[in-house]
């Protein structure tokens, strides 16, 4: 990674209530307090790593405002108001310059179809296809074999990553992301038994992305059995994650790697499933609920609900269930004493 | 997704028992009884809906014979035997007009080997790969991108959406739908530890997919040891499924999304997995099994058996001791109480 | 798959210590005992399937230099040090016929940066795409459709099958081996809240996978916030394995089926991880640990230790508690029972 940013463009960007010591003039890399070497910049985003600090080797420090120390010899300390968005300020810049705006163009081998439409400033790089009547949004860039279905359609300043599959009538809203491998548009999973055999049911339903969703790699999205499967504005799937025909997911919503939401589920916004959480089918998960990760839910969730365990339960319980789990062997241990004692004082009474 | 099916076609198909009012002449989409509109078509599949039924603004709604109740101005009734079977029956037709079976023939990007063979009517889409000596049945349809390895054999009306991947010498049966990013016949997982390293165990074996079975998007399935990985007549697999290798699985079989199977299960006939569900190594599912969502198997199951839990355990069992489970507090307090009755009740014998 | 290997060629790799009786000449293919046919191999690799050897049809039998019993007619026994190896090193011999080298050589139809380097007797197959200043090291074989991202580097004698994404700045070790659809270099998956919308952290990372690593089919590796993501030396992924930003893996690891591994995790070498194992972010786990199938892991964990459940716990309390819950219904019971004692001798001693 050719990181090269002069530390006079980081301080810029950084904005320092202070600037003690002199380090490099060039940062070449970004690394944690105990891995930083001369010529990279860290960061103390948690006081939990403090200690480390006298320590690093980094060039370049950003602290908190409050941090007291002094930098060691060719170390330079920049005291910032919150280090962790000023690095996140500075990722951004570096991202840019390591990951530049492709050029607008259609490289010659990608094979599009002549009622397709391309917005201006799109970028369709190599073996892209892209079928019958699809419509490619302004400065679109699709990176190398990104498929693109018939009357397909992709919003404007969408990213897609090398091997995305959007399938056909699929309709994918603006500035929306998709990392490689993800599959938009299979078809949902559904059949009739009939005579012992399972029938596949018509999925005639499309899929539909809202404005700056993003989609994890290798993530799988069927197609409704009709209408459309929804992912709502701003919400961020991340990888490996199913999400079965006919659900739909409100605004701003967090699912994390390895979920699984069975058919017909509603996510109201700003839900958050943890990672390898599964949603039994039709269910309804209020507002703003979190459901812990590997949670199994069973059951329609309140808006706010913190859920764990499988089934799902709420938090508080769940983690009282959790003590009195570990408590089991002694319980036995009393109930037997108990039990022993009950008897004697059975055999005391007896005589009476 | 420009449906436009003509409500008399749409009488042909629905053998209606009886029809009341009038609605629109051409349907363009379906719905649910809530989201759908004038031109749209929706449908009382299950009880608990049916208070939707007169509130709904579809332009016609398909009901089970015995509904009461009338349309709405500018509404059409139509009473069928079964709404669910009918509506499958519409939307496979609008599925067809809308997936039209594609034409005959090589796209010239395909990359094809001179030994490959293609039947009569084969689909090959833009950017295939087809090595040598495969054998593609009559009617077959690869869509872009897909990748068929050195050998390998795919069956008459076999679909393979954008993007899967067919190993080396692998064998798909007849009317095979694969989705898109599966990948049939990677390497089977196993390593001898010799002297600290893992040195890979050979795996020669491939895999066989029988008729009509179905894949899901992203699931992998893993080449066998030595011999064949098997997926039985008719069985159906989900999104994200793991299988691998030497597994068996039987006929008309139902695997859900994101399960997980190790090496040599063998599943009997008529087995269903449901989501997440995970399978240790070289188990027998008898014949009929059905595995709950999440259930952790770790031993032979009786054919017919209904299990769920991790380790699972049946059915009822587990229903008993999540109930019991949720208990646990009461039954912690008891025992505190019963102790220190008990020891009121040695001290008042203690003079004795 | 047209095996075809000479018993004397057999013999050769087995050097057995007896060879008793007379079977075919040339070995068509390997099955277990219970199905081996003719002209098949078959081994005794595990004593619990030794009732099967004398009912086996296999044309030869690899068996352990202790086993008696005699072969059928038309059938050979070779007694060897250790079945399971031997079969393996014939397995071998057979894998490099089935999967000889691929010819070294660019295919007309791949699109290779002018700007990439490729090493000595590289393959690129068919449709492959390699970006600018990506390195290709000697021997490496990258099958169809792979893609390798702008200043990536692949080592040499890699084996990259049919659909894989290496994305920019990523590092392959040497003799890596990625199965299909496999993704490394997904972004991160990292949000900050900000007046309600979740913005993208920026991910300016990458992903270095060590000498000797193989990673599974549709298995995703997301790139750092910065620095790298690792997977060690010599370390085995299987498939659908989710590997989250700044995650290092130690060397020899074993991470089965679906596991997921949250972002910063640390394992230390020679960890274990069974099938669908969820591991929460930030956590360190030591060396040669164990985590069994579907264990939740929340907390880090020392070296050596085994560790099942969810949350995880140690092995032998696992088991211990597994055990109890299985007798909550007894213990229920003891306890109502022990109330109606303990009140039937509170009312005796009442009179008092």
């Amino acid at each position: 990674m050719a990181v090269s940013l002069p530390f006079v463009r980081i301080v810029e960007i950084a904005e320092p209530v202070s600037v003690v010591g002199s380090g490099p003039d060039v940062v070449t890399g970004i690394a944690s307090l105990a891995e930083a070497e001369a010529g990279d910049l860290s960061f103390l985003g948690n006081a939990k790593y403090k200690g480390e600090v006298l320590s690093s080797k980094a060039g370049i420090i950003l602290l908190p405002a409050d941090y007291e120390g002094n930098p060691a010899s060719g170390q330079v300390f920049l005291r910032v108001k919150n280090p962790s968005y000023t690095l996140a300020l500075i990722c951004g810049e570096i991202e840019a310059s390591l990951w530049p705006r492709p050029a607008a163009g259609v490289h010659p081998s990608a094979v599009i179809s002549p009622s397709a439409v391309l917005g201006q400033g799109v970028h369709v790089g190599p073996l892209c296809v892209i079928e019958d009547g699809a419509v490619i949004g302004d400065d679109a860039v699709l990176e190398s074999r990104t498929f693109i279905g018939r009357q397909a359609r992709v919003g404007q300043g969408c990213r897609l990553k090398p091997g995305v599959v959007v399938s056909d009538y699929c309709v994918i809203g603006d500035r929306v992301r998709i990392q490689s491998g993800a599959v938009i548009g299979s078809d949902g999973f559904g059949y009739e038994t009939v005579q012992g055999e399972h029938r596949r049911v018509p999925q005639v339903g499309s899929v539909v992305l809202e404005d700056d969703v993003e989609i994890g790699a290798n993530t799988t999205i069927d197609r409704a059995r009709f209408s459309v499967t929804r992912v709502g504005k701003g919400s961020k799937i991340d990888n490996l994650v199913q999400i079965a025909h006919n659900v739909s997911i409100g605004r701003h919503c967090i699912v994390v790697g390895q979920v699984g939401i069975a058919g017909s589920c509603v996510l109201e916004d700003y839900v958050v499933l943890g990672g390898q959480v599964g949603l039994a089918g039709h269910l309804r998960i209020g507002r703003g609920a979190r459901i812990g990760a590997q949670a199994g839910v069973l059951a329609d969730v309140e808006p706010g609900a913190i859920l764990l365990d499988a089934p799902a339960i709420p938090f508080g319980l769940a983690k009282k269930l959790m003590v009195l789990k570990m408590r089991l062997p002694d319980l036995f241990k009393k109930v037997d004493s108990l039990e022993k004692q009950v008897e004697a004082l059975s055999g005391n009474q007896a005589p009476r």
